[in-house]
């Protein structure tokens, strides 16, 4: 099998038997802000419109399209794996509850093209029979005094995580290195002009150059910072020139 | 500085002029699934009773003890390093805005101890000067056509992506090797059964090694599957026997 598409076009959000219009509302919202294609609902308890369409914001679309099933079977039907989600962690005997993270569910969705992420009811979560139908199980970690995420919470880091996984890049674009070493030259400039010995000189310079590099400028930072350099060595250099 | 404390411990979670008093009360809730120590609300514009209290759920008391500021100056106070959100990313230009993702912040959280992460209104987010306040602007990666995640699902995404850094470990315990090559002792007992030839067999034992391995099963499920390949191994044994 041959993977397609663009990872969260891959998934299918299965909400079963939500209860609350406000988390049904809230991932219309998600399903639309990391471009998921398929929801679909078993027997919801929440009705889908009031406080679901005012939490759904700009995508009362998403939520007027979903697809409302009688079964876990019938949502499950023409997907190639089904992944359902539960914070409560089996011991070793109980397999049913050995769970794989979210940062492993970005690598199994890479590899499949249709995925179901199934997500149970807010008070109860899904029963062991639903968690026996679902191929694998994930947990989302966190505090063990605490670890039940409220449902919309959870819908959305997963969602988040497989959206990174294929636009980890940066947000913005980084400054060329041109840029980088002539804000170097004036800075090399400046600190001749203080007369330091080599040795502090060196010192200053190695500072400089390191937290400019890791500070993975934008464009528009760096050329700021140029801005500044370049006006402080003129002034330098005037003043220099008067004394 | 030495930085100290578990990660989602240093943070500081604070909410200039939250409207929606279901966003405040998940996002109390939030905060004790993630471990997070303060919660600072500069302004509430929401109630902090009624759907705030019954969205904390068991984080009451979160809600109860949350740090009531009348400014952001004064929600920012003792912080070694502050980082605010926003989903509009400005051109090369607009400097404010040239944001960091949410996986580096948990590099930055790594080596302070006190960081506040601040969050704007539903309806308007942050205004230029409150970013301005700010020492880095953090953006969370999402569809271009509606960026714009609900504040709670916001501050969520980035408290889990602070809490994983730290326990991004395996949540079950993965089988030892001893179990796994006694798995692979019976299977390769079974395949001698087959009578392949040489090169099939090697290749159905490459195969069944290979997916073995690659699914870090727990020790649970490698103790079941080692009671199946034995049970398999004995009872092809007496069928030949039989014949």
């Amino acid at each position: 099998m041959r993977a397609h598409g663009s990872l969260t076009e891959r998934l299918r959000v299965v909400l079963v038997e939500p209860e609350g219009e406000v988390n049904v509302g809230s991932i219309a919202r998600l399903i639309k802000n990391f471009g998921v294609r398929e929801f679909y609902i078993v027997n919801p308890k929440a009705k889908l419109s009031g406080k679901a369409r005012e939490f759904a914001a700009k995508a009362i679309d998403v939520l007027e399209k979903a697809v409302i099933c009688s079964s876990l079977d019938e949502a499950l039907k023409d997907v190639d794996v089904s992944i359902c989600t539960s914070a409560i962690v089996g011991g070793s005997r109980d397999v049913l509850r050995h769970p794989i993270t979210p940062k492993e569910l970005a690598n199994i969705v890479a590899r499949y093209s249709r995925i179901a992420l199934v997500f149970g009811r807010e008070s109860t979560g899904l029963t062991r029979d639903e968690i026996g139908k679902c191929d694998l199980l994930l947990t989302i970690p966190a505090n063990p005094e605490y670890p039940t995420l409220n449902l919309s919470n959870a819908v959305g880091i997963l969602l988040y995580e497989v959206y990174v996984a294929e636009h980890a890049s940066p947000l913005y674009e980084v400054a060329d290195r041109n840029v980088l070493e002539l804000i170097m030259k004036y800075v090399e400039d400046i600190v001749r002009v203080f007369n330091e010995d080599e040795r502090k000189a060196s010192r200053i310079l190695v500072s400089f150059r390191r937290i400019l590099y890791k500070s993975l400028p934008s464009i528009g930072e760096a050329y700021n910072l140029l801005y500044l350099v370049r006006k402080i060595d003129v002034m330098l250099r005037e003043c220099k020139g008067k004394r």
